[in-house]
């Protein structure tokens, strides 16, 4: 097995492992970007090279996804939660409603920050199967005059993903990507908007990806402050006021990886399969040991949520994973348990490591199915 | 003269220089932040180590600018914009208007945003004076009932700076201290509300600094959405939603240099009057030539501002001026002409030198007044 560094063991939920490669170049940069012979920290937002970071990051974005060049693209701040918030502060004013799937807890935060500033319809809930599956097309209830359409396609604490796109077609459609977009190629082309943070697949904390169809934004009202106007934002080519530069060229490099090195969403998906392929396995061998969070027509590739028989033994287990060299495997806070998040940026030998030290953990922990009895785990 | 590299010879008005010892240690922490063993792009934002950075650099800045304990200190995103479009949302909703200054092109921005959302009242304007000057106290109409007083401390286009505290002190004096903030000490005390974006003194582009007076922040409203939520932001730290962690993190490091190299405001104050000293004389020596846009007593210790004869000569100055090794000395693209930032990064010994290229420069261009006729200017 390769040997990986604490970097390539992050199995955080988000901020996530970044690709080494890309960690490399804004090492380099932290004093000198090579094309500018400046600190990617000293580069003006005006100059002409930063204006090409733009132009080309916007460009990748259309590329890999496969959108039209009268796509919007957008690199905005205030993360997921700014765009769940501004949603409503631009498309309810008038007094329409828009629906939401309640699917976990991101889709909670999405509905309560909305209710602040306009009126919201529930299309459904998994509150009473405590978000543990998520809705078949028959359980939605949507409207056909919601001004839009909002869900989640991840849900990285419940470890949820809709493998189709919900949604009726005379509806905007308006979804929170915040965990897996790049991840794999999609229907874009179904989405009014797309939206997400950068800090699952997409690069550091400190920028959101947002993704207009041209007709849409052209419905948006264009009298709103900038900082939360659609139409300011993309008129100025997201150089409204001052962008986090360095966040944005950050994202630059991560689109030149899937793009270059990676060679595209078809490829990255397949490697992301094989990941989640590698540790739903482990559950699904030890299903009385690794108790799988989602339904599994349901579970997500980015985010593998389990629990163990008690909470003694995820002590045990999240205290032998970090001297075993991972970090960031503990649930979330509001739930507790494991989670491995496998974003773009881990590599597939991570989690063979990974799956290698949930089978001997297990070994420890239930010695009568052992194979060689008394052996003691290599990293206790 | 000591050898400068061209990160220390970056005049730029924003994104300005950071200290060497700061773009070091991010240069480390791109591959591993030493006490964590990660890059610092791939901390969690709920882990300890963050709380701990978040929690010292609220300290650093209240030590730093001698405010007491009860100050609340936010890092928050959207740079300066967000804050001056998001005031009239908080405080406005009522109909109560609010005094603005209108000094220069950032606070005619703020006044444009803030407009969106509420009543102004012009206390003063620089416009028939093509903001070549700031007020004085007897020329300022300020209301007794105003919600809000707002200015901006600093013009970094104009090269315009307060060097008193304008306003009454029974009306809550909020500032746009975005490019001069930590460069000196002041009555910090005096305001409700200061603000300043990260990007000229404080760190990287991506993090705004917000400092409320406890008393201050229970007048704002607690109903808004939390992204424009003043509440929702101090009783979380800061770590509402993922933060800017790599921006914070700089921010801290930054205010580490100011505590223990620096030695603390006083004496980056000493040296800031020392570089702004350095570039004036010039000015002053050579007015016909270098023609300060400023008035003499509102003269900007962070940028200084000034035309040549001619535009072709503008040009030229900025050409040899980059080939000589100093780069972000063009004039912000509103005004035109040269602009020196001098923000706390940068060093004594840049002014120095940029003094030196600039009494070169004006010698080839003023052959008469030459000591030493028919030298070409080395750096040509």
């Amino acid at each position: 097995m390769m040997k990986l560094n604490a970097n390539q063991l992050n199995f955080s939920g988000g901020p996530g492992a970044l690709p080494e490669t890309v960690l490399q170049q804004l090492h380099t940069a932290m004093l000198c970007v090579p094309e500018v012979g400046l600190s990617i920290l000293g580069i003006s937002h005006r100059s002409e090279w930063f204006a090409q970071v733009v132009h080309e990051l916007e460009d990748n974005i259309r590329q890999l996804m496969g959108l039209p060049a009268t796509t919007r693209v957008l690199m905005m701040q205030g993360g997921a939660t700014q765009q769940f918030s501004m949603l409503p502060m631009n498309l309810l004013r008038n007094g329409q409603s828009a629906d939401y799937i309640h699917s976990g807890y991101w889709s909670g935060k999405a509905i309560h920050e909305a209710e602040k500033s306009g009126k919201l319809q529930l299309a459904w809930s998994g509150k009473a199967d405590q978000f543990g599956r998520l809705p078949t097309d028959a359980e939605l209830q949507l409207s056909t005059d919601a001004a839009y359409f909002h869900y989640i396609s991840n849900e990285t604490v419940e470890g949820l993903q809709f493998h189709r796109v919900p949604g009726r077609e005379d509806v905007p459609r308006i979804c929170d990507m915040s965990s897996d977009l790049l991840s794999a190629p999609g229907e874009f082309n179904r989405y009014a908007m797309i939206y997400a943070h950068a800090q699952k697949n997409i690069g550091p904390a400190g920028v959101t990806l947002v993704i207009l169809r041209d007709d849409f934004m052209h419905s948006l009202p264009s009298d709103l402050p900038g900082f939360i106007n659609y139409h300011a934002q993309a008129d100025a080519h997201s150089i409204y006021n001052t962008p986090p530069v360095f966040a944005i060229y950050s994202v630059l490099l991560v689109t030149r990886w899937l793009r270059d090195e990676i060679g595209g969403l078809h490829t990255i998906a397949v490697r992301n399969q094989a990941k989640a392929d590698c540790l739903y396995q482990v559950l699904d061998d030890h299903a009385d040991f690794y108790r799988g969070r989602a339904a599994v027509a349901d579970r997500s590739k980015m985010n593998v949520v389990f629990n163990l028989p008690s909470t003694e033994i995820e002590q045990a287990f999240l205290q032998q994973a970090r001297e075993a060299g991972f970090s960031g495997l503990n649930g979330h806070r509001s739930i507790g348990g494991i989670r491995a998040s496998i974003y773009n940026g881990l590599e597939f030998a991570a989690t063979e490591q990974l799956a290698a030290f949930m089978q001997v953990f297990r070994k420890s922990y239930q010695p009568a199915q052992k194979k060689s009895a008394g052996r003691s785990p290599a990293y206790a």
